[in-house]
């Protein structure tokens, strides 16, 4: 028999019974039911109920060990009697009669409960985390976790992509968020940086004619940690493809989200592919945000006309005077909500910015309210009749310059839904954001600056920056949307140095400011480069959507808390002034206020578990 | 039609002739026959060959286009007449007659080029990596690395692992080689460390539960470069199991070495599971090494007895004085080498530390050589009984104490079996080691030390450590090896405090010191620590014996030189004055010799292609 276990805790069923059969796992409960003693027995397969009688030896064992020890158990499986059996358990049929006992571990008193749903602080949690890690919840996700990254990796093949790694220890990205940066001992004065993306080398990866790659690709960016955003390092599902066009990166990509989500859904409704696919300045009238949630069923529309030269002269005004356009946002049903409600709402318009949160009523006896009493009847009436609003529904308004207006009637749009309970819930909605701007005017400078990503490339190639208004231009870059979060951006890239000078040209660089801040890439294209794009998914946010976990440290197995340190492993910790010499740098530490912000009780060097 | 191909240049046939197509790629080569001109077209699939006669429109855009210029053509499926077909290319057997081609990317110039064979420095091969990526061997061996870690990470999951990522970003381990430090913004004075390998996470994943683990970890070391390792980064497929025997790590992943060895042999024999296990004292005797190469016939055996109290008086002195012992290494079919050879060896072994390299030739007409003139008769005859050696053999001596000996009759054995082209060729031989001591004794201070890692399990558990001789006391510990290269060590670890301390405390540490440097897992491991164990096997390394190189570089797409450096990306990089502020720390760099040593030529921060 072997030495730890012949089955799993998760395995046994009614057809074992008779068998004697060995289990080992953690004591995830103990019952004592006078003269006899239940142990839940726990590994990562299930859970199986063990039996032992209050005169047999090993009783002392198993009262003598704390819950979390690790026990073998070596017995006979037995049927449960009818009113014994747990349905809920797949070994609920059965429980081991206990003939031995091994301790294997024995367990302290513990800092944390893994049996039962109590809640504890995260810093406890991290600190801790191999136990926190055994509670049922936060096990599941990081199974949950492995699983997708499988899947998706599976799919990814299948669909002919093969997965490359590229470095980790490189050098500065020109463009974003602050770099992790490693002292390098060989070179003084010189430093590694952990990468943000390898969005440089998957490039060069289709410059060296790799056509699809992808990566499950650690990324580092040290920024300050949100709900979606681990301080430190994250993972995205990285991909480059070449000789596409962005329907093809669509096409590939679009079976890959859909089979994974489908495969992971338990019973939640995904979109299926093709993904609706929603230009740009469409996303921002209709849903006010170019991540749009269309688990919202409300949709805005531009009612300026209705305004233009009306009755209610605050919006008349605005139209003519500031260029404003007004969008409405519908409220089905709102009609009956109390006046409190819209002052509620008008407060929190105010909050976020707005001068007030106008509305018509649609009651029963006509519209109301302050706009309804101003704007002429004709013109409430054709607006009702766009919005196709009914008697009991309500609409409410934003009046601005028109991205202003969009991105308010969004919130509002988002604010609505929720309190009107109206956002559809066990869906996984996508869609793609396409047709992006190229350009946008500033509008504090009035120079034309690239709106988004400047290395991808414009609609319409050299011929369209040469002829169109900049303004019109739009560029292959999207957005991958679920349920509102924005899962990546990606683009067809600009393989081509002479679009690229002419579009950095119009966003007012020289070309010596290209050639000097991105010549690497450039030199790359200039020995021939296959027009290429792609993409790269978070990871962390699509296991977050499937384990419906609000929080990204609920899906990493080891996660630094807010404050980018690993309580466990007590990391960053001190170093040694040889080390430090060795790397020829010296600390610069902040002058020492009433006592420097630094980790807390942690303690130098070592691990810590 | 699409936009760049309906066809990648690896897919036309004879069955598509007829057709009109569309190809994207790169010229890989232009000759000119006159009144045609034929462009072969490369892309990550193969190589087409396009026609476009001379007279055509199209004739002076092909030649217009250097090679390596990225192109599109369209045109008709053709086939080659009989004495024109290349049975050695895929599609040798048609060829397209172009109609149309657009130019997509012109190539300058080239630095290094990408058809043919010629060999070039690795600096500039790395600076210009994205054009030495295209070569054929290197695109080959690139594609090969991603097949094998897409076939280990299903064979994997398929053995009912899981993959779960751990941090790279964390806190110094207190084992083994030099760490890449990573200053923290948040703490001042603190810093992270990039991990050496993910073995303490691994283990805690064990105390969480997690039962089988893997992952294909990055791992990072600050030491210097050799041939089979990459400075900075490297790969292992990182795995350990709960509840396991020595036995059973072995079952669990010989299928899958042996599996992705088979799946990617192409011809070669690989040894069926399950491997050898040879004992620790076993592989020193009879191969010289811990890491046998088993394509080495030759077997070394102790003939002590033969030369202690003979007529050899060298040997019998150093046996009875120094309690040497004579190793004996055959060398079958030498007899007929010219005394040169002999003497042309004795130099080899004097260059290698020995007093030099005794032998006895068997020839035709009797023993000869300085050992056989005076080592008695019957003995000679005995020893030539015992290593069954024939006329026509001879046979080497390594005469030293035991692990001396061991160690140079092991160098003997390979320089002889080069030396008779007796190395198997065509071959992977796997072999475990095992039953490594769990202790030494320094040969200095008399002092008994670990021999290996300190964390393995001893056998006999905590009885052996109270009871045994600790020289006597084997380890749970293991090589896995394939052809003499060892791709990981692995053990079943201690994960019991109290056999820790024991441990320890035989090897003369104190419970303070232990608790002090350790005191991390211990504290996990008094939680509930399940019986684990595994091994972390070089994924660079199994790669470097698949494709048969013999320098790591050639087998990742973008390696760092020999000085640490990125040529390409040009890192390590200077960084701003700012950013070190916002770190915390100040170079200190070693004052200015002649020049610093610093990166060449590399200029600061940016990117380079």
């Amino acid at each position: 028999m072997h030495a730890f276990r012949t089955h799993t805790c998760g395995q046994l069923r009614r057809s074992d019974v008779g068998q004697t059969v060995r289990l080992s796992g953690w004591i995830h409960r103990k019952r004592d039911h006078g003269n006899l003693l239940f142990v839940d027995l726990r590994d990562h397969y299930g859970l199986t109920q063990c039996v032992a009688d209050v005169s047999s030896d090993i009783f002392p064992v198993l009262e003598g060990a704390r819950v979390e020890s690790v026990i073998t158990v070596t017995g006979r499986v037995i049927a449960r009697s009818e009113e014994t059996i747990n349905p809920r358990l797949p070994t609920g049929d059965v429980e081991i009669g206990v003939d031995a006992v091994t301790v294997q571990s024995t367990a302290d008193v513990l800092p944390l409960q893994v049996a039962g749903d109590q809640e504890y602080p995260e810093d406890l949690r991290l600190t801790y985390r191999f136990l926190d890690l055994r509670r049922e919840q936060v096990h599941r996700n990081i199974v949950l976790r492995s699983r997708v990254i499988t899947a998706i990796r599976q799919r990814m093949v299948e669909q002919g992509f093969l997965e490359y790694q590229t470095p980790i220890l490189t050098a500065s990205s020109p463009e974003g968020a602050r770099d992790f940066l490693v002292p390098s001992r060989l070179h003084p004065g010189r430093f590694y940086a952990l990468p943000q993306a390898p969005q440089q080398f998957k490039q060069l990866l289709m410059v060296s004619g790799f056509d699809r790659y992808f990566q499950i690709a650690p990324c580092f960016r040290d920024e300050d940690s949100r709900a979606d955003r681990s301080p430190g390092e994250f993972y995205q599902l990285d991909f480059e493809m070449s000789f596409v066009t962005q329907d093809d990166v669509f096409n590939a990509i679009e079976p890959v989200l859909a089979g994974v989500f489908e495969e992971f859904a338990e019973g939640r409704a995904v979109t299926p592919a093709p993904f609706p696919r929603i230009p740009f300045d469409e996303a921002m009238l209709k849903y006010g945000s170019d991540k749009p949630d269309l688990r919202n069923p409300l949709i805005i529309q531009d009612v300026t006309p209705h305004f233009q030269g009306g009755g209610f002269g605050l919006f008349a005004k605005l139209i003519d005077g500031k260029g404003a356009v007004v969008r409405a946002i519908p409220a089905p049903g709102a009609a009956d909500r109390p006046r409190g409600w819209y002052d509620k709402l008008n407060a929190w318009a105010r909050e976020n910015g707005a001068g007030g949160l106008g509305y018509i009523i649609f009651g029963e006896d006509g519209p109301k309210g302050p706009i309804a009493k101003n704007l002429e009847a004709d013109r409430v009436e054709a607006l009702r009749g766009q919005m196709d609003l009914k008697a009991g529904d309500a609409v409410f308004f934003a009046c601005d310059k028109p991205l202003a207006a969009a991105k308010f009637a969004g919130l509002v749009r988002t604010k609505v839904c929720i309190e009107l309970e109206m956002l559809e819930t066990g869906v996984f909605k996508f869609c793609w954001t396409v047709d992006f701007p190229m350009f946008e005017r500033n509008e504090d400078t009035g120079q034309i600056e690239f709106s988004h990503n400047p290395f991808s490339m414009p609609q319409g190639g050299l011929e369209a920056l040469e002829t169109m208004d900049p303004l019109d231009i739009k560029a292959f870059q999207y957005d991958i949307v679920c349920n509102g979060v924005e899962l990546s951006s990606g683009a067809i890239r600009n393989h081509r140095p002479d679009i690229m000078f002419k579009a950095f040209g119009i966003a007012g660089y020289s070309p010596e400011h290209v050639e000097e801040h991105f010549g690497g890439m450039l030199n790359a294209f200039r020995y021939g480069a296959p027009p290429h794009g792609g993409a790269a998914p978070g990871i962390d946010r699509i296991v977050m959507l499937l384990a419906d976990e609000p929080n990204i440290r609920e899906v990493i197995a080891f996660p630094m808390n807010g404050q980018a340190q690993d309580l466990m492993m007590q990391a960053p910790g001190g170093v040694s002034a040889a080390q430090l010499k060795e790397l020829h740098i010296a600390l610069d530490l902040p002058k020492p206020k009433p006592k420097a912000q630094g980790a807390g009780t942690v303690t130098a060097g070592g691990d810590a578990g």
